[in-house]
């Protein structure tokens, strides 16, 4: 059996696209249907397409919208790789991006002049998503000249629009209710603020636990004994957003939120702000989409652990890749708004995946024996 | 401009699949093409579909055979990651094992009741593989259940018979003449065994260096005086053996040949050998089967590293991922005729792959400005 696939690339994520209606008509356990076509559960997933990584190991199902108010209803999946378990409780920012050229692309919706405006529902957030994608003629391109940090190779670009993020899953921006908790660890305690903004994301003060924010990914992953710690404010955060009923539970019910990332002054002096995170247990080469999001409601926030931008104007923040700038549009309470990000976007590949049978054929005896 | 591939796993390699002659239509230059569908350079190969690690950016391309011997011409090529560069030294043993299953799929090779023999023709080193690949009912099968160490899915299994392989690169199963070598290092010398079996190969004598061949592959890569030491050793290998000029070209000539591995008694005592080698620099999750060939030849020629089986039975080798199990026939004069191990293989997804215009279309300024 074969099932109709498109590998398109969002920012700094790699995932396949499928036509939900196409996997509606596969039938079966979604989940089991997923992690057979990726490889999983097998760390190097080499049976599969999946990229045995966690920025390769997502897949994005589209369809026409459902709803009047959107183009595309869009949901994400996070495809565990030696794990077996999908994770659906959260959105990528980065594979959002994808969501207009490929709707453009298949015809779902009509160009019009030079940028189209599509409008996307994410259904793991119920958030709406504003993509303004280039249609230069009148017409989808693969070919454009937007390079972003952690890409090497232009593209087309596409502007994200993240409108009225906060709540996205606990319902509030700030689920405790406060700007500032403090977060038990081994260590003792970190400040972090607990914001609900795209997805629900811890934001420590990395002082608190000896980090300046300009940590290697490598550092980090070296450190068993820092992730550990990490782990732990994370597990708390979890049960003071109201995620998971206990620490001890956190993982079991998500390891994908809450987010968690921390931050510290930019040693560049520019008025930024260092950001680092970790994706599934390991340092994000970059910072997530939706956790950049985050970042920006939680500077438009008193009292946080994110100060706000002195003029205004963009947030910059430091990455393991560069450093990325999020805008924060305010509403007339002085609440954020719209989130606005530049991710670029481009399709790799047109597939057909296989899909092994539920029984395999047998093999000639001959076939699978012994070398001879 | 799109380019037809097809993304097969053949043991515990992921590799794509091209028609030689569909590249060719293509035109221009074959390396800087297969790097830019790959993604490379980039060391997460994010803009492309290479794999981001050595066994997962990998290249075969295929045709029907320009000669009476052969029913397939077989090029294999290691696509650079974070390196702008494609290594058509050697072949993939690995890979090797798609192309039987891929012929018959295509349908280049008639079916021949239930088990179909492939002729394959490896033009990286002149060397014949024969193939013998299930056909059950007289067509060919994507689902089979043979299960090798390292791969947890099961798949049509694929005898492979590496002929008359020794002095596939040098001329000669033993470039130096001796079957024993010492190499120079900095941490002194080992002894070595510099055989030329399906690939190049440099087989050290672990013990004296520290290594009792049961490392794990995080041990190796994480102990950077080792790697180097390990370079060192096989830098001189690559001059002996007449492949590079000097030891500080051996990198430069190439990274992939020769092969480096080390070996030592088994600890299991079941007479079998441990085996590790490096790909590009690290650690191999299982053995090459190139370099399963080598040991087996290294196995059947009196005085290298590599015992022989004491009851002329198979060569086990205990690796990383599990035991390989390899057997040799000899010819008449006591050298070694073919070399067999048994493999799976297994299409994965049939694709069109997008390549970017040489030069990019011009997005609209609205679409790549700043975030509005």
């Amino acid at each position: 059996m074969r099932v109709s696939a498109v590998l398109m690339r969002g920012g700094t994520s790699k995932c396949w696209v499928f036509d939900t209606r196409d996997l509606d008509a596969v039938g079966g356990d979604r989940d089991r249907l997923l992690l057979r076509l990726y490889g999983s559960p097998d760390p190097r997933q080499v049976d599969g397409v999946g990229g045995a990584t966690s920025t390769t190991s997502k897949a994005v199902l589209l369809a026409p919208s459902a709803t009047p108010d959107a183009d595309v209803d869009y949901t994400f999946a996070q495809v565990g790789i030696a794990e077996e378990r999908v994770d659906w409780s959260n959105n990528c920012g980065n594979c959002s991006a994808v969501v207009g050229l490929y709707a453009l692309q298949q015809g779902w919706v009509r160009p019009a002049g030079e940028t189209t405006r599509v409008v996307v529902r994410n259904t793991n957030t119920g958030k709406t998503i504003l993509q303004d994608v280039p249609t230069p003629g009148g017409a989808p391109t693969n070919e454009g000249d937007l390079v972003i940090e952690g890409v090497p190779f232009p593209s087309p670009g596409v502007d994200l629009g993240f409108t009225r993020p906060a709540g996205a899953v606990t319902g509030a921006l700030l689920p405790t209710g406060r700007p500032l908790d403090r977060l038990d660890t081994s260590e003792g305690q970190v400040r972090a603020s607990l914001v609900d903004a795209a997805n629900p994301t811890a934001l420590l003060w990395g002082p608190d636990l000896g980090l300046a924010g300009d940590e290697t990914p490598a550092q980090v992953d070296g450190d068993p004994r820092l992730l550990e710690v990490l782990g732990e404010a994370r597990a708390h955060a979890s049960v003071l957003m109201g995620i998971a009923p206990s620490a001890a539970d956190a993982d079991r019910v998500s390891r994908a939120i809450p987010k968690l990332a921390w931050t510290a002054p930019s040693a560049a002096g520019d008025q930024g702000i260092q950001g680092r995170m970790l994706s599934m247990g390991r340092t994000h080469p970059a910072l997530a989409v939706t956790v950049s999001v985050a970042f920006a409601a939680a500077s438009v926030t008193g009292g946080t652990v994110v100060p706000s931008p002195a003029d205004g104007g963009p947030l910059r923040i430091a990455t393991p890749s560069g450093t990325v700038t999020v805008r924060a549009e305010l509403d007339h309470a002085g609440g954020l708004e719209t989130a606005y990000v530049t991710r670029n976007a481009r399709r790799l590949a047109t597939a057909e995946l296989e899909l092994p049978g539920a029984g395999p054929r047998l093999c000639s005896p001959r076939a699978h024996s012994a070398p001879r």
